[in-house]
C-alpha cells in the first residue's frame, strides 16, 4: 500500500495489506460516517479479527486505547494506539446485507457492507471464509438499561481518526456503510466517503 | 429425537434435530451450569443462528420471552417462548476453545465448547461451515458502566428452564460448558450435566 491518504468511497469498500508493526489510521473525514472494519491474517484468512473473542479478551463491549482486538484463534491482530474521536464504536451489530435493506422496506438493489467486504477482498484475490461480525468504527449503538440497544447518529467530528497497529501481517477491509434508511450515518442519512492511511 | 429428557453430559455436547413449530426446552438441572447453544438450518447449515444479526433484530444485548433469534440470513430460527430462570443469558462471548484454556494457564488437553459443537454435529453427520458465536444460556456476563463486562456465576436455580420454539426445521447443538478455571459455572467451579427435551 502506498503511503498517503486513500479514499474509501461513499457506499463502497477498500482492502489493504498492512505489515506487522505498521498502523492503519481511519479518518472520519466528514464526521458522521460509520466504517465497518475487518482484519484477516495475511498468511491464512481463516484466521480473522473476531468481536466475540475480542470482547472476552479485553472484557469490554467497547474497547479503549491500548486494547487489542484478537482473532478467532485468540491472537492479537489490531491494537488501538490512538483515537481522537470520543471513542464510541460498536462491536455488537452485524454488517448490513441485502436482507437488511429488504426488511427495512427498500426495493431493488442497495449497496451493503457485506458485499463491499467480499468485493474488496476479491480485488486482492483473497477469499474470506465467512462474514465475521465487523468492528463498526464510529457507530453509535447505545447500550441502555437491561441491555437494550439504541441506534444513534455518530458522536464523532470531521477529521476524527482512530489508529490501529497491526500485531501480525494482515489484510484490513473497510466499508463506508451505505445505510441511509436509519440515522446511523448521521441525521441527514447521507453516506459519505472516509479515508485511511498506512503508517510505518 | 425421542420425547423425554435427554442428558447433555457434564463437559460434553449433544445435537438434536428439531422440526418447525416444535420447541426445545433446556433445563439447568443443577442450577449453575452454562449451556452454549447453536442452531443450524436443517436443509443448509450454512444458514445458522447469529448473535450479531439477532441483536440487530431484537435491539437488545439479552433478549426476553417473545423475542426471536435470527439467522445470518435474518430469518427467525428460535423464539423464546418460556423462561423460568431470571432471564440472564449471554450473547456476547465466544465459545471456549483450546486457546482459551492455554491462555488461562491450563496444561494439556481440556474439554471445550468449540470441539463439543463440532463433535456433536459429526454424530449427526453434519458439518458446520464455521463456529458461530453461541447463545450462552444461563451465562452471567454483567454489562457494567462504559460497556465493561464482568464474568459472574449464574443466577439460575436448579430446575430452571428456557423453551425455544423452532421457526424452521433445524439442528440445535448444546454444550455443557467445561470451564472450571473461572467461576462462570458457579463458585465451586464444577461443571455439571444439564438436560433438554423436545416438545411438540
Amino acid at each position: 500500500m502506498s503511503p498517503g491518504l486513500h479514499t474509501i468511497p461513499a457506499r463502497g469498500g477498500m482492502a489493504a495489506r498492512v505489515a506487522k508493526d505498521q498502523a492503519v489510521q481511519i479518518v472520519n473525514t466528514h464526521g458522521q460516517q460509520v466504517v465497518d472494519t475487518w482484519a484477516f491474517a495475511a498468511d491464512d484468512p481463516v484466521e480473522f479479527m473476531s468481536m466475540e473473542h475480542s470482547r472476552a479478551a479485553f472484557r469490554k463491549a467497547i474497547p479503549e486505547i491500548g486494547d487489542a482486538y484478537v482473532t478467532n484463534r485468540r491472537r492479537p491482530i489490531l491494537t488501538i494506539v490512538g483515537d481522537s474521536s470520543p471513542g464510541v464504536h460498536d462491536t455488537l451489530i452485524a454488517a448490513c446485507d441485502p436482507h437488511r435493506y429488504e426488511q427495512l422496506g427498500h426495493e431493488g438493489y442497495h449497496e451493503n457492507c457485506t458485499e463491499n467486504l467480499h468485493a474488496a477482498l476479491d480485488a486482492l484475490d483473497v477469499k474470506a471464509p465467512e462474514t465475521p461480525c465487523p468492528l463498526n468504527l464510529f457507530m453509535n449503538i447505545a447500550i441502555l438499561e437491561a441491555g437494550k440497544l439504541d441506534w444513534r447518529p455518530p458522536v464523532s467530528r470531521p477529521g476524527d481518526a482512530i489508529s490501529l497497529r497491526a500485531e501480525m501481517d494482515c489484510i484490513v477491509v473497510f466499508s463506508a456503510c451505505p445505510m441511509d434508511l436509519l440515522p446511523i450515518n448521521g441525521q441527514d442519512g447521507e453516506p459519505t466517503e472516509a479515508h485511511f492511511r498506512v503508517l510505518d
